[in-house]
């Protein structure tokens, strides 16, 4: 299943960055947590749990990435877990992404191929984000360089369609430069995107948007709204920005 | 710091494959690891832990992972993580498995380039293991294309040994294609290599020892070992099949 277009709220945790009301120890991380999810139901399409910001708090930390999953209830979650290894292994991370975690999509690296991505694809009613092109500075090492005369990530995205898959599949496109954006919408106008990079990263929600073409898309703000007012009316602001965003992505 | 040549002991641990001695829950399953991890110390040069299969069995996985890495104790560990995003979370996942699960060396995925990597890199005392050529068909899908002239592994490959580190780094290369080692040895002879699928996976013992040509590597063996005795005599055929891929694996 396929999440509805429109904001994507990135809980990227960070003890460092906690506003003034939290303090700086993981039940805190989690309460944080669970506020933004209060403060941003509605106005969020879906979640995305960034597996790193809580695996770097050990068994404390993944406590709190399962409380906070298990408030955010019904809507939408992705675990962006950028996994990916050989076939018996990408079946144990589907297990523990989709089964334990219970999380409506994934986000999977494709370098190691089919049978790599394949597990989660074989999930029925779930939804896996492929990268593709990524919005980091990194993505000019191997992503853009050309297979014959296509990038490799457009090579990417025509393999990983040719596939068969009992899920939904889409993929990940950074929003840090619109112009590649677009011209990838000429090219799959109808391929589900999860969108990164705006705010932050540098991507401009607007350009984004317009760039977009009315695809379908899901467009991520982690930083640019969960640590955007430091102060005790922490909350209001992230309520208010979300809201902000959300009218703006409707399309 | 790079591990001894020789037996790499991969702890995938399976409950559906537990040999007769252990019942089908979670904490056989760290007793089990634990056992192998007696029944092979000495002639194992490292122990490689796959999360993956940790993670599929929840939090209580997760606490099976720990406690299995604390028996190993002070023996070299390989957090098999293949884990590899924009650099923020790269650096929260690299503090995840070198300083939470306090490996020695992590498995990195290069799609998402420099700054996905460089977070790992930047540890000194510890090592990282870039995917290059894996041992799965699905190494044909996109590590195998010309980017120009250049297979992209090997594009992988000579991208990342120039980048700046503080600590090793070294490359995943499978051992299901003797011959593409073999050339890869010739153009790598020095490049530490994390070498799987020697037994289920297909690759041959002594053919994969002399592709690697005397280059700085560990071979690692999972199911082959774990699983090949179901009975309750399974520890002394582990111990006794460990001892002698050690044997064969010395140069």
């Amino acid at each position: 299943m396929i999440p509805r277009n429109g904001l994507c709220v990135g809980l990227d945790l960070d003890l460092e960055k906690l506003p003034a009301p939290y303090q700086k120890q993981v039940v805190d991380l989690q309460r944080f947590g669970c506020d933004v999810v209060d403060a941003t139901r509605g106005a969020a399409s879906c979640y995305k749990l960034n597996l790193a910001f809580y695996e770097q708090y050990g068994r404390e930390g993944i406590d709190a990435l399962y409380a906070i999953r298990e408030h955010i209830g019904d809507a939408y979650v992705i675990a962006d877990a950028k996994r990916g290894d050989i076939g018996n292994t990408s079946a144990a991370y589907a297990k523990a992404v989709f089964e334990d975690l219970k999380a409506d999509a994934v986000t999977v690296s494709p370098y190691m191929g089919r049978d790599s991505v394949g597990p989660f694809l074989d999930v029925p009613g779930k939804m896996v984000y492929v990268l593709a092109l990524t919005s980091n500075p990194g993505s000019h090492d191997f992503q853009r360089r050309l297979v014959g005369d296509t990038p490799l990530y457009e090579l990417v995205m025509n393999t990983v369609l040719s596939w068969p898959r009992s899920g939904d599949v889409g993929f990940v496109v950074g929003a840090t430069n619109a112009a590649e954006l677009s011209m990838l919408r000429t090219k799959f106008p109808d391929a589900p995107l999860l969108i990164p990079g705006i705010g932050t990263q540098g991507g401009d929600t607007q350009e984004t948007l317009t760039a977009n073409a009315m695809g379908p898309a899901v467009f991520n703000v982690s930083r640019g709204l969960l640590y955007a007012d430091g102060s005790e009316s922490c909350m209001e602001t992230i309520h208010r920005l979300a809201e902000t965003y959300n009218a703006q992505m409707q399309f």
